[in-house]
């Protein structure tokens, strides 16, 4: 780990220019030697992909020691000094988005936000690729490399999950199993406790904080998949530094060591209290910084001409003014700025007090605290800077294009503001509060537990952080205090703001779908029909391929309704738009294709051959012709063929107009050369032809129908339909009434209806059909259901109309398909 | 705490037989001060439901002390020792099941199979009353003060429920949010959470393993209620202990005190595997054992005569032949028989070693340690003996009919075993394994805690004993072999046996949708058309109030399917069977009644003020008259009267025989006294009207129709179907094809097919409608959807034929309606 030996006797001057040019290189082959080993170790066995994690935290590791040791070999000159300290991050910040944006941009940010909108069972496109994998592990690499304040939590979720998904796509490749398609659900999700888990060393915090952050419902049966994987990642994980000799066995990864007997008073309680509140609002405020940074940066237009020209620049501009802030001889001095994560975190969960005012023996500041005591300044003074400082540099950091999260230093920012409130506790009362003889002092560390654990929960919204703070200290002593302080947290932020992730949903416009406010879904009386799209596209059971045709023009759904008859309007079941394809294809395709030519060919040659030579001979000659003669074909009719091609094929999918370039190779392989001349004719002939098929009907015998589509009626109300849709994973749901298809309801306006009505600001705007049924309506559910009642008969009466349609005029039918 | 003082200078046969005759009332004063402190506190806060549960705990251990005081003040005599140990646990079990088999049989057994399955939305009758709690909590606590190897936390969960019930039904006369059905399930579910939290200590553990026996699919917006409900179950619990000065602060409740700096060697991990997989072979032993031996007693029907006769005398014997076992001077010598569970579990988890053989300082058996050390037997017989005694014996135990659990003696079974590997690889290795210079000797207590999680993991198929035990013992040091020793324990467990619960749930033959086998599903080819009911019991929609009466009379199913006609069939939404009832009683109920007789009567009296005189000044004498005459009529009517009401109200439910004799009262009461004699007569007409009223048509305008009821397309695969019931927890679906009704589909025919296919000895019956499909299809999902499309054109052939199903013949819609 020592490849970075101080070579302080060469020349600065060449060093730095040395060091600027070759940062890139060097970045590029040590993610390159990662990926190898990771790629190498891959093969062994299936769950070690927590090893190329371990690998990056190693690198990062590596990267931090060679800033570091830049920065002290360069004592002499403050200047440059501040050069090496600021140029390094920016470097690979600018890198790590450069290369991104060029590689995949998909692999920009946390990650989790996505696997929430994957899990639900929307396909983002691009999103599980090798390119992505590539983009992000190096990505990452860099970004943790630059010291920013960034986390990887979020990012470890999607390599894992990335992992998952081409180890799925390898697998299927032999079939069995992995060919079912809820299995690879499966995978993804015990993938992301694997990424929550291996980045901490926390298997069950892993498991219970990727269920919270991913799910809606969970299904029990995934739970111990979930712990399979992440235990086994955690062990790698945690087995290598054993054999790394890094540690003597496997323990926690900031383990810390506050006394067992009496880990804190009960007196103490209302302190960790506070804390739980306090970070509530923290977390809520860091959600909303986050998102206005990101909005004011849309918003501002000239700011935004100027960064899409210049992508890299933002990222090089906010890496410049954190990394000058922390600058060590700098600002610096007062936040304990030459600290890394992880070296705040360690000395943040000290089991020592720090600021001992009553007793002598004052805290003797050794190895890395002592960034925490400024000679002029007060410990407490440092926290405070610290805190607040390291809070909007989160923020803005979080918005940079890179793939990073924001879990780590939200985790580290409440560690500090535990131990700051820990450390004025033991001011406070110097001796502990116990009261009965014995002194307790007061533990600042557990109080930094208390914090972290709080303020991550309260930015994240979720409960599980306690579980990861124990499994990270492996300590469980404070699980009262951290209990209670994360509920509290968790309260307090949950009716503020939405979780960071949903938040990045809600900014990216993420397909996914909200949650119903609480206590408020009594209220809203949407019901499907208000939302429903009622004009449906559907092909009937006796239409013809001409239809077929133009309604796969039409519209995009990924499928159809297919109905008994327009005028009926009865369901029967709905298709795949690649199963009609493939029908269309089929009907017109190839085989049929040279079916019909073969049959006219022979036609024509029977025709023939009572004109000329029986010629059946000539089967080795004709085939030598028939080459040179269709590469002379096509040079000749190149140009005057395309007019007929573009007319024939301009209806049609690009796939058609391919297949029609085909088969005119095939007119002039099957035909023997005499008909020549007759080409331009005879596509002539293939169009008509093509048109006659297109007037058949259609013959649903071979295709794949589903004969059970999810129906909703009319009347369900929006908190159903919220909960089916979110319990089934629909993308779609046809609205019936006794049978017949009236409309569709699909995720974007089930979206739509919702944030429509759960308004962030808590403003409700209903949509336009729902007023109507205010009148008389008290609101209670006794009354609505009278109302539905008493309409009965009336939709009845409407539908009874409908119901015997052969009756109908013509024109009535019409009108209703519009 | 001591209020039991030894009293030993009395005489020991009067001791003794006051002791008997008192222990029951002692127990009920106990029990009725607990509970009434209980009650006292409940009013505090809601959340306060874990005092009481403490208290049973404290209540316990009182007694536990009473028979060991017992036992200790008898040291003279062995028989009369014998005497005071068997008797006391006899006569408490006794009374224990006598109390609960009296005053609620629902009490019995664990509490956690029925919970799941009312969580599943299935009600069960009786479950959650006050009664029940009541049963449940003495039952509760004269069986665990018997010292039997019984457990407590089913019955906590339980409990818990049973409060959160009440207090929802206590809350729901205040109106309000507590009104709703599903924010009852939520309080449920957080509940169950609160009874596994405060039984431990442990509100992680509680919250996830109450997720993992108690859900299929879990709705993560619950998890925090249960974290916040469970926490401050924990906290309470753990601050009595602490306000009661036994405690200096809140710590767990096993506190054991590894060491944390190398907690243990990576070699040792083959040894914990061992421990996991052991405990799975164990687990599933259990489980079998346990239902053997119900299945033995129910099928032996000489002894069920018996048994049924003397209902106690089958609890009596377990616990005479477990007591007489664990005789300290007897054969519990040899298996520490004189330690309670509690203490047992606190020395297996004692973190020195036992047995030290290449040191010379041996380990000093002090307090209750020393129950382990046998003067001639080896500690490793000692816990040989121990785990195989208690094993059956807890097997045994959880069979009596007493509100019991087994996860605790499970869990101290599994500690037993972990221990005993432990000492096992301290003898072996008595320098540890370790080889870099430091000597780290072995810790037995580690292997106990892994073998504790492992054995109670595999006895309910839960991941979650490891945070359980983790909470429980304050340390999370060994979090790497307990999970992996989880893990293996249920991959083993899994394979072999249902969980406990699902066992008991089998036994007990409780309303459970089984789950679908893993791996099998893709194989079962059955379709919701195989195993629905064809012959639905509907109601049309201009059907007469006959109809409406007869549909009522002839199912008890909950919910009706309204149709168009039962020549359509076209399924218009479900009605709830008391709404049809209610529907009934306003035709024929007592307004309507009463308005057509004082029609009838002004009428009368217009006809009769022709001929008599017009009498409307006799108001204050007539109601004089009346009431007499109201008797007299009643005395003298009631024999002959008797038979019409008969006739009248035998077709009728219950409810409408009492409103007839109220009629009669009405009768009597609305016309004048010269109308006496005419009341026979009356009678008749008024069943003649009735029989009118039956006739008209219902009017469905103020009936409350669900308008979407759960369609399921009948060939929907069992697959799917499961996955829909569990998901929305449905009661029953109606099959429809091209929106007309042609079968339902209810729990039970679900729960027949899928134990049907999924016999538990692997061998699968499959349903005889099924087995057509197998021809010509190859199984893979490919063929069966090219079946299903080339049966789509004769499905629709089929279903053409009765779309116009006016032009049919009237006896072929009978056929169809039979």
């Amino acid at each position: 780990m020592c490849q970075c030996d101080p070579f302080s006797l060469e020349p600065l001057q060449y060093m730095y220019g040395r060091y600027t040019q070759e940062l890139g290189v060097y970045a590029k082959e040590e993610a390159a030697r990662l990926r190898e080993e990771g790629g190498r170790r891959r093969s062994v066995t299936e769950r070690s992909r927590s090893l190329e994690l371990l690998e990056y935290d190693k690198g990062r590791c590596a990267k931090c020691r060679t800033q570091k040791w830049m920065y002290g070999g360069l004592e002499s000159n403050v200047f440059l000094q501040y050069l090496a300290w600021v140029t390094y991050p920016v470097v690979l910040i600018t890198f790590s988005a450069g290369f991104t944006q060029i590689l995949a941009p998909q692999a920009v940010g946390s990650g989790i936000p996505e696997m929430k909108t994957i899990l639900r069972g929307v396909v983002l496109k691009e999103y599980l690729t090798f390119k992505t994998f590539v983009a992000k592990v190096i990505g990452l690499t860099c970004a943790l490399g630059s010291g920013m304040p960034l986390g990887k939590e979020g990012p470890f979720v999607h390599i894992a999950s990335l992992c998952a998904a081409l180890l799925s796509k390898f697998m299927s490749l032999f079939g069995g199993i992995y060919e079912n398609e809820s299995r690879n659900i499966e995978m993804l999700a015990a993938a992301c406790a694997v990424g929550v888990g291996c980045c901490f060393a926390a298997p069950i915090g892993g498991v219970l904080f990727s269920i919270e952050v991913t799910s809606t419902f969970f299904a029990v049966r995934n739970y111990w998949r979930g712990f399979f994987a992440a235990t086994f990642s955690a062990f790698i994980f945690r087995v290598l530094a054993v054999w790394n000799k890094d540690e003597e066995t496997i323990t926690a990864l900031f383990k810390t060591r506050f006394r067992l007997d009496f880990p804190f008073d009960l007196q103490e309680l209302p302190a960790f209290a506070v804390i739980g509140i306090a970070s509530g609002f923290g977390g809520a405020l860091f959600v909303y910084l986050n998102r206005l940074i990101v909005q004011f940066i849309r918003k501002q237009k000239t700011i935004n001409k100027f960064l899409m020209k210049k992508r890299l620049l933002y990222p090089a501009l906010v890496t410049l003014l954190v990394s000058t802030l922390t600058f060590p001889p700098g600002f610096g001095q007062f936040m304990a700025g030459k600290l890394t994560q992880k070296e705040s975190l360690v000395t943040l969960l000290d089991n020592r007090t720090w600021a001992k005012q009553g007793i002598a023996e004052g805290f003797d500041y050794i190895g890395n605290s002592q960034a925490w005591n400024h000679p002029q300044v007060n410990v407490f003074v440092t926290l405070v800077l610290f805190i607040v400082m390291k809070f909007w540099m989160s923020a803005l950091a979080t918005t940079i294009p890179v793939p990073c999260g924001a879990f780590m230093p939200v985790f580290v920012i409440g560690a500090a503001f535990g131990r700051l409130v820990g450390e004025s506790m033991a001011a406070w009362f110097p001796d502990g509060i116990h009261s009965d003889g014995t002194i307790y002092p007061i533990v600042p560390g557990g109080y930094a537990v208390v914090g972290a654990a709080a303020l991550s929960g309260a930015v994240t919204h979720t409960v599980s952080t306690a579980v990861i703070v124990f499994e990270l200290t492996g300590q469980i002593s404070h699980i009262l205090p951290v209990m209670i302080a994360v509920i509290l947290a968790n309260a307090v932020a949950q009716s503020l703001q939405p979780s960071l992730y949903d938040s990045i949903i809600r900014i990216k416009k993420l397909p996914y779908l909200p949650e119903l406010g609480w206590g408020h879904h009594e209220k809203y009386n949407i019901r499907v029909e208000d939302i429903m799209i009622r004009d449906v596209t559907y092909i009937t059971l006796n239409c013809c391929y001409r239809d077929l045709h133009d309604v796969l023009l039409a519209g995009h759904l990924k499928t159809l309704a297919l109905l008994e008859s327009s005028e009926s309007m009865i369901l029967l079941g709905s298709i795949e738009r690649a199963q009609l394809q493939a029908l269309l294809s089929l009907q017109l395709g190839r085989p049929r294709r040279l079916e019909y030519l073969r049959d006219r060919a022979t036609a024509e040659k029977k025709r023939l051959s009572m004109v000329s030579h029986p010629g059946s001979e000539d089967g080795s000659q004709r085939v030598n012709q028939e080459v040179r003669f269709q590469v002379s074909t096509v040079l000749t009719t190149h140009t005057e063929l395309n007019v007929t091609l573009y007319e024939v094929s301009h209806v049609w999918s690009p796939q058609y107009h391919t297949e029609l370039n085909v088969t005119l190779y095939e007119v002039s392989h099957v035909w023997s050369p005499q008909y020549h001349t007759e080409l331009n004719v005879t596509l002539y002939e293939i169009a008509e032809w093509e048109e006659n098929q297109l007037d058949e009907q259609v013959n649903f015998d071979n295709c794949k129908i589903d004969p059970a589509p999810f129906q909703l009626v009319e009347r369900t109300s929006l908190h159903k339909t919220h909960t089916i849709f979110s319990l089934l994973g629909l993308d779609h749901a046809y609205v019936t009434s006794i049978g017949r298809l009236i409309g569709v309801v699909s995720l974007k306006e089930l979206r739509k209806a919702i944030e429509g009505s759960v308004a962030v600001k808590g403003v409700k705007v209903r949509p336009p059909l729902s007023s109507f049924r205010d009148s008389g309506t008290s609101g209670t559910s006794s009354s609505n259901s009278e109302n539905e009642a008493t309409e009965l008969h009336k939709l009845w009466d409407r539908h009874k109309s409908m119901s015997l349609p052969r009756e109908h005029l013509a024109s009535d039918s019409d009108e209703k398909s519009q």
